[in-house]
């Protein structure tokens, strides 16, 4: 990985060269065996991931750039993990890249729809809206959204790629600007450059590299909504994962999941199992979802600490959960970690959730 | 198909829904059918291809959206058939689109590199440079360059799909506008919107929907530079899709390919083997390229008369190969197609080629 943060000086492409020299370094494979790279990024040009390549220099590869919001990262790696697990290629790179524009991300409805007149084009109007929803419905409070952002900024801290390495309390995160009520600032992610990148590799070759602790993919899922804000998309995601990879939620040791808002992390935990449906706001005030809780979410400061560049997300969720399956993970190490998952959701209705396994 | 064009107030999603809507309605499939849809497009903005499946119907399928410069309709093409041909999936829909800007195709060489101060970022410059080697290389001449032009222009008058339908002779080409020399306005591809659908399926289920004659992927092929400006690129990409398909240039009855100057028509035919290096001028001077000729190439206009919408080109080239292996190109038709190939060539240094047959 590359650390999230503000580097205007640096090209994107300078972030991604850095990760991807960092997780070829990790994997002990070399640049040259790379059968084929995929790029993920939103919005940073064209042929990116060539861009990125020439500076690890010309092998020849394939190189595929996917984007898919902030699923971009997931789904590069889901197109990656398919092509090596059909035997098309035995080693693949995944890089994950994005520098953001400040201020508030936009995205959903076309220009002149009644969604953009009614200003819902934006994110945290969007995920107002369910937080209200929720709260109606469940007696959800403002200060457990707000101990989403307390405990991943906590988490954040122990983690040396966050953007954000600061503590803050649920009153300070209540006091902050209110951006859309009832999210205030310190609910939003940040806007941070930044990138991941990863190695993968057919079974049969991986124990040749090194001996570090192995971690598979065991179930893989991308899908899209069914209808306008479907509610259903991440539940019914997790079931192809979970159904993939044979587990059920009480399987998953701990998660990497969309936290782009803080009421996104409670509705989250619902719909991937980990509670009951309006039990999410519960979850996070019992502290369960700690880093020392039965249900870790986040552990790596998640999109409120670590930063949320859009095509580096997902690649960066699956590095967290290698590192965490390793025992690799430090001060933020999960105990005793078997079984990870990742969730991103991204704007024009995608979701993908992985589960990683040791 | 999209008839390609200027549609300044028809969004692509508006243009792909038309081509999808072809697509699904020629293949006799319908939409909720598919498993998976392939986007392709270069600069419309975040998640296109979820944009245009909601106007399909949301079924919740995996959407994902690839991006490889000139090359992304083909590098689209061949992720969809990968993971058809390994039984990800038995259904696939590739949608390509593009809405261009007008003027010059910039995209190579980065801010404050000596490639940009030269001016050899922009398209007509890189190509100039290749034609000018050529013509002192092999004696080369304007005329056989034109004539190029001249050619893709007549078989684009018989394809109504082709944003220009005129006919000009070598002296006009010559005489219009200089844009870079020796390559005039008249040799480089218009900047054209369209969209262009397929559906691809596995090989198992593909009888099941209608009588028409079946087209099958022989051969694919997506590689990158072993260096700036690699000259064997192309060569080393048809290599492989040969090698795949079990073919050799001798098999192939008709290509499509990325004329998007003319002297590209001239190098590519060289590179893809259907004459010897330095005679690719000679080829198109003694008509063996014209439909009726031994080795027609770009019987749909190519880019030179049909179009060059970024996303939409590698998948407009797979709708014209189908057309003619089914014996269904009208006018244009290549007498006795059975096999034919697509080739196209990315900025960032990506190319791409399929081989398919009857």
């Amino acid at each position: 990985m590359h650390k999230c943060g503000r580097y205007p000086e640096k090209p994107a492409t300078d972030l991604a060269l850095e990760a991807a020299l960092n997780a070829l370094d990790d994997a002990g494979i070399p640049w040259n065996a790379m059968e084929v790279a995929y790029a993920s990024h939103v919005a940073q040009g064209v042929s990116v991931g060539e861009a990125i390549c020439e500076k690890l220099g010309m092998t020849g590869i394939p190189i595929i750039n996917v984007e898919n919001a902030c699923a971009s990262g997931s789904t590069a790696i889901r197109e990656a993990f398919y092509a090596i697990a059909n035997g098309v290629y035995d080693v693949a790179i995944v890089i994950g890249v994005e520098k953001m524009n400040r201020g508030v991300l936009g995205g959903a409805g076309e220009e002149g729809s009644l969604e953009r007149e009614l200003g819902l084009n934006v994110m945290p109007a969007r995920y107002a809206l369910k937080a209200n929803k929720h709260m109606h419905a469940y007696s959800t409070t403002v200060e457990q959204m707000a101990k989403v952002s307390v405990k991943n900024h906590k988490n954040g801290c122990l983690n040396p790629y966050a953007h954000y390495q600061k503590v803050f309390t649920v009153e300070e995160v209540l006091a902050s600007k209110m951006i859309c009520d009832p999210i205030t600032l310190l609910q939003c992610c940040p806007t941070s450059d930044g990138a991941a990148a990863a190695v993968l590799c057919a079974a049969k070759i991986v124990r040749r590299y090194n001996s570090k602790p192995k971690v598979f993919i065991a179930g893989s899922a991308l899908k899209t909504e069914k209808y306008k804000d479907d509610a259903d998309l991440t539940a019914r995601t997790a079931k192809a994962a979970y159904e993939m990879a044979a587990m059920e939620p009480g399987d998953i040791d701990f998660a990497e999941l969309h936290d782009a808002f803080t009421i996104g992390e409670i509705l989250h935990c619902e719909s991937l199992g980990f509670c009951p449906p309006g039990e999410g706001g519960v979850l996070v005030d019992t502290g369960r979802t700690e880093i020392g809780g039965d249900i870790p979410v986040n552990p790596s400061g998640g999109l409120q600490s670590r930063g949320h560049p859009l095509g580096m997300t997902g690649v960066a969720q699956l590095c967290e959960v290698v590192w965490q399956l390793r025992g690799a993970a430090a001060k933020r190490q999960v105990e005793s970690a078997k079984v990870g998952l990742t969730h991103t959701q991204g704007a024009g209705g995608v979701c993908s959730v992985h589960i990683f396994k040791r």
